[in-house]
């Protein structure tokens, strides 16, 4: 098993896994996490070893250490391992999936990022979903007539924050998830509803489905719901764990107990939601960039430039959307059709946005 | 098709779908509405009828009138059509059931007395249940292993009401359920959630489940729950309509919209409830019938007798289950191994109720 990005939220649990059914893992991959990775190097003896930054590369307390981005497609083609768990962040995470398939090797899929940028370029069909909602989906097709898809959101951070007190929210405040321990940038994802947009998009280039939307589901129970042709609706419900995507990705079919169940009585009720726009600008542009899915590699670059200056300080976080909007704009008529067009496109956006005094 | 009980609620929701899909009906039977039964056979030209009583036989507007239940079985053996819909209400339904499935034609069941009372007597692989948990039960299982399967009750009419005023309850207060329009039987049997006993037993008998529970969820949006092993719970939704369950029993597959979906935003919330002992003193057999199926002859034949008395203001609502519980008590060794044993049961359990002074 080859594991992209390590000591993130999903890499640990990915592992936690791995060790309770006894899997073998070749390769660990990790950013700039150390301490953690020599840990894991120690528990769970992979073959090859990448860091992100050369610099790093002495301090792995291993002997086949690769670096960069370069480092892990170099991995992957010596690797025999035929699962690849993509846990990258970011952009960062799109050169590792198309090499992937390209070698023809299994893609379970946590970079939600690939299929954002460049679901055109991938065979989504042979995707394997690692995120709550796509896997809620999968799990509830049933080979009868869709009519359409539903996700669920938690709403973030600032779900019940006075609106007129948003712009004041600090980083710590926006940080702190109600429900989903997860990584810095999905969660600031997850309080402007961006995240939402992107697996919006995930879920079409995953199931073709043209018909999707999302709603607030307060307590993160139901992660999925499909609308059924006939008027039948089916829902997916579990305890928010990642350890449940990450085990199907793993075993392809699982038939012991990952989670203990949603206890319903007592959960006592559940809430749904209309994501408001006015709470979340961002989801202004989802009917758009569905009929777009191309402009995927715009959203998700500035969207990468606006959220790190919202980590640092710099902006607000109603700012993110309107700064992700500009570029949005700026850049509607991009027709990305290969690889090498989508690195230009993510690089002329980032090079827009630096550039202006947003 | 053959439609058994047509001028009730199932029977008329049948007719109505019959007319949608534009399907050919060769049998209608009906009980004492003689009115409505000849505005059907005027609509829908049935090559047989069959009527309840015998005094009823010259008010039906058709030259091929039957009466009783042997009048059902004779039709069942000369009628052509393969899919048989029994709607019929009460310990009536058995025989027909049994019949329908000897002669190797299709039963949809509506009748669920006749699992409750002689579920080990059918082939409950072929039934096809027109019932909106059982049909959910049966939309959400999608090979994976079960863990579990938990079936919804709206709580009936009397959710709400006070538990130190059941017992003055009046029977039209009875019949006012808070989400569902039906039979006067099955409303009541909600009320005392004996009507959720009766559906475990039916869900044990259709689905081999040996875990099995059933919890309030007030609005009767989700009518069922399947746990799966691996800790995924799916649920299914939908408008309260039998229509839903009706059209795939009348279809097989249904490839057009049959209920609008159920709209969540407008839903708003949901809510879910133990099933209290003190409130629903039915209940607390449901475990003891679960790991002895073959008592249901005797529940369904107590609950005939004592839903009828309360029905005739004899006793009150909270009456009902200590009757049944006497009796379920009473005849609690017995091992009905035919359809013989069946109806002797049935009649002795009517027997022994109706000598005594309850």
């Amino acid at each position: 098993m080859i594991l992209l990005g390590s000591t993130g939220s999903i890499g640990v649990n990915t592992l936690s896994l791995v060790k309770k059914f006894a899997l073998h893992v070749e390769v660990l991959t990790a950013g700039k996490n150390i301490e953690l990775l020599n840990k894991q190097i120690e528990m769970f003896s992979p073959k090859y070893v990448c860091v992100r930054d050369i610099e790093d590369v002495q301090k792995v307390n291993h002997n086949r250490v690769y670096h960069g981005s370069e480092g892990i497609v170099e991995i992957l083609n010596i690797a025999k391992s035929d699962l690849v768990i993509n846990a990258l962040v970011g952009f960062a995470g799109l050169a590792p999936s198309v090499e992937t398939q390209r070698l023809g090797k299994r893609l379970a899929l946590a970079n939600k990022e690939s299929l954002v940028v460049a679901g055109n370029l991938l065979d989504t069909a042979k995707i394997i979903p690692i995120d709550s909602e796509h896997f809620g989906l999968k799990y509830l097709l049933n080979g009868k007539k869709v009519a359409s898809m539903v996700i669920t959101a938690s709403g973030g951070s600032f779900r019940d924050t006075p609106i007129d007190r948003l712009s004041s929210m600090s980083v710590d405040e926006a940080l702190n998830h109600p429900n989903w321990s997860m990584g810095r940038k999905i969660t600031i994802d997850s309080a402007t509803m961006t995240n939402k947009i992107f697996e919006l998009l995930e879920a079409k280039w995953l199931y073709g489905c043209e018909n999707l939307d999302a709603i607030i589901e307060t307590k993160s129970i139901i992660h999925a719901f499909v609308n059924f042709i006939d008027g039948s609706t089916t829902a997916h419900l579990a305890n928010a764990d990642m350890k449940l995507p990450i085990s199907f990705a793993l075993k392809g079919e699982v038939e012991e107990e990952i989670l203990p169940h949603v206890n319903l009585l007592e959960v006592g009720n559940l809430e749904f939601k209309k994501i408001e726009e006015d709470r979340y600008p961002a989801w202004e542009i989802r009917e758009d960039i569905l009929k777009n899915p191309q402009l995927g590699v715009v959203l998700n670059a500035a969207n990468e430039v606006s959220v790190e200056r919202f980590l640092n300080n710099e902006i607000n976080i109603l700012d993110i959307a309107k700064i992700n909007k500009r570029a949005y704009k700026y850049f509607g008529d991009v027709k990305p059709k290969s690889l090498a067009d989508i690195f230009e496109i993510d690089k002329e956006v980032r090079k827009y946005l630096n550039k202006g005094d947003l």
